[in-house]
């Protein structure tokens, strides 16, 4: 199977997970928090993030139907988060991968609860994994939990909303973007490995390492997209960050200095996966997220 | 020890281990998001679906402790769904607990993701339980999802906001009011059957219907208080019902006969609990909840 082929089996695989997940006929009146929780999390975009927690469990030659409800939980978090930092009181934003986003296409209060209906239905998920021990399931649980709260994923949002129209140093804007960006993949990684029950612990800090790698590669190829990036392409507001004054990597050190950061972090990446047997896939998904900016 | 001393220690054990798991000094520019969440959290407040948990776990012959951190993660739940109603696009409440809500004290979005992370922590806070089987953990994280999910709570916040400025039959205020306040209440009782690792089939069923029953009692009763109580004494705003055009068990059936349905009701709930053995707290619970009316 070439790169593609998989990719798009894994996304595939991933899709119908989610909608399985996230579908219930109730007739009794609340349907519209499922049509609004589906609106958001079966529009498409990369599935980067439950692709790379199918991924790590191959590679470490788990099977890979037991990490899919882990998958699934790690992107409706990440799409709980897209909805609540879209939200008026937030971000502000209308679009979101080329569509209305969730509170401009129902309303602002169902898109706070749809936010909230998928972080809880990513725990619920979790939790109905099967074909795992239990201890498996919790430890899965408890990374998503991590790299999810106040000390991940939102404490880096706290940070985001904080940096808005100053001028922050670059230590800083690292923190903020790990915390916020960086969490969340490095926990697709460290899923991989634990659903697989197979991962030794050089094989889980290698994970690590990519995850965090990526992470960082990635959050600067969105501030270089930002900037040269088309909205038509991407589907969603661009110049919003020199709008809004926002230090991003770029504004810190330059767009050159960041191209050349973005293909360092990305080789460090793979090279982490130096001592794996089957790594071709982690290899490209790593590399095609570089060349989407050539 | 009598009731009073009961209910006291389990609610200083309570806010001791809610202090606990929502306390860090980060030092690193989001301690803000701590201080909104404790903010909300340590407002006092009943503590009564964390006690009843510790109750149900006491009563099956369990060690308390162990019960604890589903207690807490269930008063986190409870705490972040308020924070949310609150909010401006929700119910736009100014008043809570005789304090500015979180969006009043803070912002708008830091009370966004002061709910996000207090929802997220009751998942770390219930996956960090020790003592008890990994079995037992995931079993309680389950209850929590369900309960707290979209067809459990959120499906209950939905139905109440397609409720306002219409009139809808007691049917719908029924099921509306299962869903947004039965479940987590009927939750409390499981989690405390669940954490005990000592209930019997029997034992979860009448632990169920006293769930159901005082949590049908205590919304009527919150009913009532909304037309009769005082903003002083109850520290939130009243005649908000009203105001919003909203159908309540008052409104649908009157006065008088919700006040002999809370009793029945009340009286039911503690009827369940017939078979155990000691079950002296948890009947002076159900009864000073009335006892709040007169």
């Amino acid at each position: 199977m070439t790169f593609a082929e998989q990719l798009q089996a894994d996304i595939g695989r991933i899709e119908s997970a989610l909608e399985r997940s996230l579908s219930r006929e109730t007739g009794e009146g609340y349907d519209r928090i499922f049509e609004a929780v589906k609106y958001s999390a079966m529009a498409g975009g990369k599935r980067l993030r439950p692709v790379i927690v199918l991924a790590f469990c191959r590679l470490c030659g788990g099977d890979e139907e037991k990490a899919l409800p882990f998958a699934c939980a790690l992107e409706m978090i990440h799409t709980y988060s897209l909805i609540h930092d879209d939200l008026p009181c937030m971000d502000n934003d209308d679009l979101r991968r080329g569509r209305p986003t969730c509170h401009r296409a129902f309303d602002e209060a169902t898109a706070v609860l749809a936010g909230d209906g998928l972080l809880t239905a990513a725990f619920e998920t979790a939790a109905a994994a099967e074909g795992l021990s239990a201890q498996t399931v919790l430890q899965c649980i408890r990374i998503l939990g991590r790299a999810a709260g106040m000390n991940g994923m939102i404490g880096g949002q706290v940070l985001d909303m904080g940096a808005e129209h100053r001028r922050i140093p670059l230590e800083e804007l690292r923190l903020l973007q790990s915390l916020k960006t960086g969490c969340l993949l490095r926990a697709a990684c460290e899923l991989g490995c634990a659903a697989s029950e197979k991962a030794d612990a050089a094989m889980v800090a290698a994970a690590q390492i990519y995850g965090e790698k990526l992470g960082l590669a990635f959050q600067i190829r969105d501030d270089i997209l930002d900037i040269e990036g088309d909205a038509a392409t991407l589907g969603k507001t661009i110049g919003k960050d020199e709008k809004n004054e926002k230090s991003t990597f770029p504004s810190l050190l330059g767009l050159e200095k960041c191209r050349a950061l973005v293909a360092e972090l990305t080789d460090a990446a793979v090279q982490s996966l130096a001592g794996a047997a089957d790594k071709a896939f982690l290899t490209e998904l790593a590399y095609s997220l570089v060349g989407r900016m050539n």
